[in-house]
């Protein structure tokens, strides 16, 4: 299936139909026990999504694989119609897009921690106690005004929450193969920083030197007195999405999460701040500016994170409120779905596939009577992989010419 | 969607959960138009399996690929988890496994046939007229006794049913690629065990010899008076079922093929005889020494094959009795499906995608109010290929962590 898909840019057309693409993180549930073995969706009173699903094709969309439950970055590489089994974003690129950060190409990132080590070297402690952010902020504060820069690379440092923080080492001719410094459990001192091929080896050595700096001056902390590193990586090299699709995109997003991953493929992303009726807001303020728009709504996932079916479903229900206001933009395509399934019952992201909704003049049978995942599970899009949705969205907007004569 | 299934491994975490696979071989059917258009599953009055079918996941799992019969080999290779276009199980190995021999790595194994052929060495009968059973084990149990080694390797033959026999070559340096000497029709001669790769010539060598003193030993029988050859092959390399999973692996089957088979990934295999509530007791008995399980129910397919709709219906009632000792076991997951399907109107292995039934506390949805055919079509796994069967297991099971960040 893939080659077509890798290359709708062959077969795009100019139009000006308008799409928008409402991720709700972590949607998809299943029934739990303990509400009438329903789910979320199906418990939630949604007059609004209801009564657009009786005009979509209702599906269900594996986001990565059968039975793989995919962090943040694959179920948004899915979603952007990328492959997420062959283009990964590194953890320390994630942690960086996740405080805001804005990186630069070449720039090297890396998930950092406070941890704690013995009079031996021996790491007791990966978390430092759990620190609290303010003292994290501090010690990076401090960190950061004596250490700027290391053979010619710039040393940049990111608080983020409790003993966790984000380095970013900028410069020329840096590799990101290296090898994380983190044990990954108790008990072991830190590894070295070690290259892993030719290119990294600048890398490698700044690193070095950044970590005895780095520990020196913090070497006094009750408990924050090491620093623990993994996840090393660069923003991938990717086809950008509007040369991908031929469309002018605009992500909208409060988390600095999403934002950041949308900047990744090209999207422009416009701060906004409060909650999804800001969101919807700045979707109205931005109507004629962009033609394909990327709105991420959270709640959803935090309420099956932590596990509270009826926040979930007050959630949903928050959600439905705002489906008039979309639909009176008239868009030519909306999809509803999310990046990936989060039941409460399992209390964090799952592998279970994501219900979608699409809603467009030629979506096709509708078979629907609500937007739930059993009705999902027998509509007309059947079940199809995450990857395969922006074609079908820009089909629908008729954006895509005939393949072959 | 090949490399993360193939690298399950690698998501792979520690869990106490327990797995059960019910293979109840050829289950699926297609509506018969002499049983009211049902199907054998529509016909079964299956209490328990209707019960169990409103509490679990249902779907259809398309073996091998559409419209694709499998043998035996394929079916199974599928079931756990493999590519069975890519991973092959050759004819002569699984003959070998039929008959209940243990192959060892680097044995030769080949499908052999008594033929009777005329004075001018023509093939005329390439079964022999059907030999009894009883007549081919004499002749086997002769040829054995004077044939024992060639050239250091130890011939090893093994009597099947009626004029089918199996021949296993054991030594040093064997290669498997020989073109068979079994004409596929009459009016030939028998073509020469000619090797295809020079890896393979001392197994063409044996071969030879072996031909000339089993054929001197047999010339003067009525009807057995010459051997055909086909099929060579050796075991494929295939990583274990353990290794791939991180699991205990389990096989209960009265055939010996299926236990074979099992054996080639790595399941332990004991001795079970009888009928299916034999097999649940050894289930039952090995509960707490393994974790994943293989249950093997061969009737639904016997009576498929023999074309016999209300045999069929019946072999289906009589494991429907059994589902609620399996279930009192409490496994974590509980999988019922066929590694193809055997419509008994068609009295044989078809395309058609086998119903499966996924039980668990996080299946998902439920949407069936029966274990059939038609209710699995519109069940919330959708359609999906046997070989991510193993992934959604693992997933239901939590035993998969998270991919990419």
């Amino acid at each position: 299936m893939a080659e077509v898909l890798e290359n709708l840019k062959s077969l795009a057309k100019k139009a000006e139909s308008k799409m928008v693409l409402l991720v709700a993180d972590g949607l998809g549930g299943i029934p739990h026990p303990d509400f009438g073995y329903q789910t979320e969706l199906e418990a939630a009173q949604t007059p609004h999504l209801d009564e657009l699903a009786k005009k979509s094709a209702l599906g269900l969309m594996t986001p990565v694989n059968y039975g793989i439950t995919p962090g943040s970055g694959p179920g948004h590489i899915g979603l952007f119609g990328y492959n997420p089994e062959e283009l990964t974003i590194g953890r320390g690129v994630l942690e960086a897009l996740g405080v805001g950060f804005h990186l630069q190409a070449g720039d090297v990132a890396a998930r950092a921690n406070f941890a704690t080590r013995d009079e031996r070297g021996i790491i007791v402690d990966r978390r430092a106690g759990r620190i609290s952010t303010e003292e994290c902020a501090r010690l990076v504060e401090k960190i950061s005004q004596e250490v700027k820069e290391i053979e010619g690379v710039e040393i940049i440092l990111r608080p983020g929450m409790e003993h966790r923080f984000v380095l970013i080492l900028r410069g020329e001719g840096l590799g990101e193969k290296v090898k994380d410094t983190d044990p990954q459990k108790e008990g072991f001192p830190p590894y070295e920083p070690q290259a892993l091929d030719a290119a990294s080896e600048k890398t490698s050595r700044v690193l070095k030197l950044f970590l005895e700096k780095a520990n020196q001056i913090i070497k006094e902390e009750p408990k924050a007195n090491a620093i623990l590193l993994r996840g090393f990586s660069q923003s991938p090299h990717l086809e950008k999405f509007s040369e991908r699709y031929g469309v002018k995109p605009l992500a909208i997003a409060i988390y600095p999460m999403y934002k950041g991953i949308a900047r990744l493929f090209g999207f422009d992303t416009p701060e906004v701040s409060g909650d999804f009726q800001d969101e919807v807001k700045l979707l109205r303020d931005k109507w004629f500016d962009y033609d394909f728009f990327f709105l991420h709504y959270k709640d959803t996932d935090k309420a099956g994170e932590d596990g509270d079916f009826k926040k979930k479903v007050d959630r949903i229900e928050y959600l439905d409120q705002f489906i008039p206001q979309i639909l009176a933009l008239n868009p030519d395509v909306l999809v509803i779905t999310g990046d990936h399934s989060t039941p409460t019952l399992l209390h964090s992201h799952s592998w279970h596939p994501s219900p979608v909704l699409l809603y467009s003049k030629y979506a096709g049978s509708s078979t629907g009577l609500r937007f739930t995942e059993r009705e999902c599970a027998h509509g007309y899009l059947g079940q199809f992989p995450a990857r395969a949705l922006m074609s079908l969205m820009l089909a629908n907007a008729l954006r895509l010419g005939k393949f072959g004569a």
